[in-house]
């Protein structure tokens, strides 16, 4: 199909794509948290089924944890073999307060669906699928496709990870299609080259059973509040870097044509303070804001919890206090070796007279890289550049899609990541949304790739 | 009466007694949260009724906020005017799912009282109502007894202080009695000589409106988490030394007698882990624990919140953090100018990029002491010696009852600090408790000294 039949097709069929896409949304699939574990299931049940009224040969593959959603549309034979990867899990929801709709119940304001996953990844997938449907319908699908769309990618990828080197018949192709990325600000297409691997893990620092009175104990004791911010604040230097020992040892300068690309992309400081609401002035500041974010490792406090936060005072010395970290690692960094210099450090700083502990440690998995000069990352460049006026733009992204690296290194594909994200949708945030411009923009070049793939 | 007759008549009116401290304890007297203005307004009318019926003439004293309980029973002209301090406001009960019976539901299992304020204070208030009563009924009360009890000792006195100097005939007296303090360890009766001033307030960081992505942001922006860890971390010294500039140069050394008298009522490390759950090893270690409790200023974070608390892990930068800070402070520590010093202190050390908000600024008031010769000590060290087998000791601890100094101030009384609470009683703490063992203990304090007052 080319451009026009396309644009006509979705005008035909939007209020159904948008159906089922809100359908997707209303699964609660929050996959950090067991308590959401069946709602999980019946979201990955309804996707089997949902494909297979597509025209897919669809089914779950067990994992040890949670199930992969397969689905294969036989082409021609000697055709292409495109998989194409997703993930049906969300984040958490919470803080639940500052949600203005119900996080699941898909809600159509101003041009936008707002809920969890709104974005990330139902929403992404959601334009992937339409376009599947599309080109199904229309016979004009020119490849053999492959989905896995599992369901722990917000929380470590677990279940895949374990599971697909069982499957390497499926998970053969010649290149990975991935929707699960962003625009950069000024809404230029975006091929993104680069992702961050991820680890992470919670820290617990414990002194009493209870709460003690922060008079009588106040001196005497080690208060888990305030070593648990010594702790976290040991993780970084006062120029921003990362304090661990040996963090930085298989650190790669990027390449100078790789850094000028990546600089394109990112914005000014005030158009960044302007979309973000806060200007980037943190970390290595000696770094360009597109090394550090494209190029650099980070560690990260994403939440640290201990004693009073209501209104007013409560004049305690905690009985325990917690965080949430997680890192950030680049090309050659090791996840599993990073992750013992983070515990090493950690214990080795622990305050005396209290319990450290350091549970859910995850590897997410290691950071990828992709080359401008491969075939496929410069077919989704003239796709994409059919299809937008503006210059197609290439991002070295911060952000981790651990698994994608595994399942390229596993089926021999060649990865393809692009994404109709934007900051305004506000993943893992509340309230997150997507446009309906952007998801027809996903859908048009999904649509315009696999109907023009040689 | 003489301690015979004060034990029997409390075996005979045990019951009643308890009734009344349970009715007490099921007002919802939350000072700190203006959620519960109008329960601490029920709970002081309640009082007022309850004084009246024991026989002293009382009523509410307003202030800017909120009110005072007076009660006054005119002893024959001449006798010695004694007056009384406590307070019916209470602490939050959160977190709330450890309490294992309802905080305002007061349950008596094994010879103790369940409740929040079972102990602090209106435990203690309850046996000294009782001795009260006791004293009265008999015509034995041999003094003129002024009652304050205020509803804000656990949010800093604000109506008290700013309203106590309009009461000049009622704020006069020979010595102020308060029963807000505790025993050491082996149970010892024992007289408190010192306590510390208190001020806390609240730092706020913020970053962006809501919770950023951690990889494509991670790097780039300041995050509010991490940073408020540094921030606070930036209040000592690697020593435990409280690391902000000028904020000793009011400490002054300890007398070697007041030293000496200090140590011998504090139990050793073991004694001490044992009955709290964790070792005195925090701090300023180059000091002892009677030395670093009792004659040394501590800056503690109360409570530190930021991010993502919940089940596996959020992989955000918070949109903000809060943390709840309080200083423990010693005799010429200016609250006033300690405030100052933390405040700037915390400007200077503001993360660039985030916004750094300072509020709820409370001074609670000035540390006290007193001495060991003062007549008033000296009868109170005579009444204890005689209820116990027990040697009475002399603690400087480390608490706060931040209008004592300034009623002694305006009243001209000498204070007079005894109190019969324990560790085991967790207050502040969830599972608060009171054991009617140490409430009779304080009825016979309380009655012995009042009815042989010359």
């Amino acid at each position: 199909m080319n451009k026009n039949q396309l644009d006509e097709y979705f005008t035909h069929s939007q209020d159904h794509f948008i159906d089922q896409w809100k359908e997707f949304l209303r699964f609660e699939s929050i996959s950090t948290d067991p308590e959401y574990n069946s709602r999980c299931v019946a979201c990955a049940e309804w996707l089997v089924t949902k494909l297979k009224a597509i025209g897919f040969n669809s089914e779950l593959l067990q994992t040890p944890t949670k199930p992969v959603v397969y689905a294969e549309y036989k082409g021609k034979p000697g055709a292409p073999v495109v998989l194409y990867y997703g993930h049906y899990d969300v984040q958490p929801v919470d803080p639940l307060e500052l949600w203005e709709t119900k996080p699941f119940e898909p809600t159509e304001k101003n041009g936008r669906i707002y809920a969890r996953g709104a974005q990330d990844n139902k929403g992404q997938n959601s334009y992937a699928f339409a376009a599947f449907e599309t080109l199904i319908k229309n016979n004009a699908l020119n490849c053999t496709l492959r989905l896995f769309i599992e369901g722990e990618e917000e929380s470590g990828s677990e279940g895949l990870s374990a599971a697909m080197q069982n499957w390497p018949d499926k998970l053969k192709g010649d290149l990975l299609m991935v929707c699960d990325t962003g625009v950069v600000p000024s809404g230029a297409p975006t091929i993104t080259m680069g992702l961050r691997g991820i680890i992470h893990f919670t820290v617990k620092l414990k002194g009493s059973e209870y709460d003690l009175h922060s008079g009588v104990h106040g001196g005497a004791v080690p208060n888990p509040a305030t070593e648990m911010a010594r702790l976290m604040a040991s993780l970084h230097a006062a120029d921003g870097s990362i304090a661990v020992d040996g963090y930085y040892s298989a650190v790669r300068k990027p390449s100078a044509q790789d850094l000028k690309l990546a600089e394109e992309g990112v914005p000014s400081d005030e158009i960044y303070k302007a979309f973000v609401g806060v200007s980037p002035v943190g970390g290595e500041v000696k770094y360009s804001v597109a090394e550090r974010v494209g190029f650099r490792p980070t560690v990260e406090v994403n939440g640290i919890h201990s004693g009073y936060g209501g209104a007013g005072h409560k004049t305690i010395i905690p009985a325990f206090a917690e965080a949430k970290v997680s890192s950030r690692i680049v090309p050659d960094q090791d996840p599993e070796e990073m992750m013992q210099l983070l515990v090493k450090h950690l214990e080795k700083h622990a305050p005396r007279g209290l319990t450290l502990e350091i549970s859910d440690r995850a590897i997410g998995g290691p950071a990828i890289t992709v080359s401008a000069h491969s075939q496929a990352i410069q077919k989704a460049h003239t796709v994409l550049s059919q299809l937008s006026e503006q210059k197609t733009v290439y991002r070295w992204e911060g952000a981790s899609i651990p698994i994608v690296s595994g399942l390229c290194h596993l089926s021999g594909a060649e990865p393809v990541l692009v994404g109709f994200g934007m900051e305004e949708d506000r993943i893992h945030a509340p309230n997150e949304s997507f446009s309906l411009e952007q998801f027809k923009r996903g859908f048009m070049y999904v649509g315009l790739f696999l109907s023009t793939i040689a």
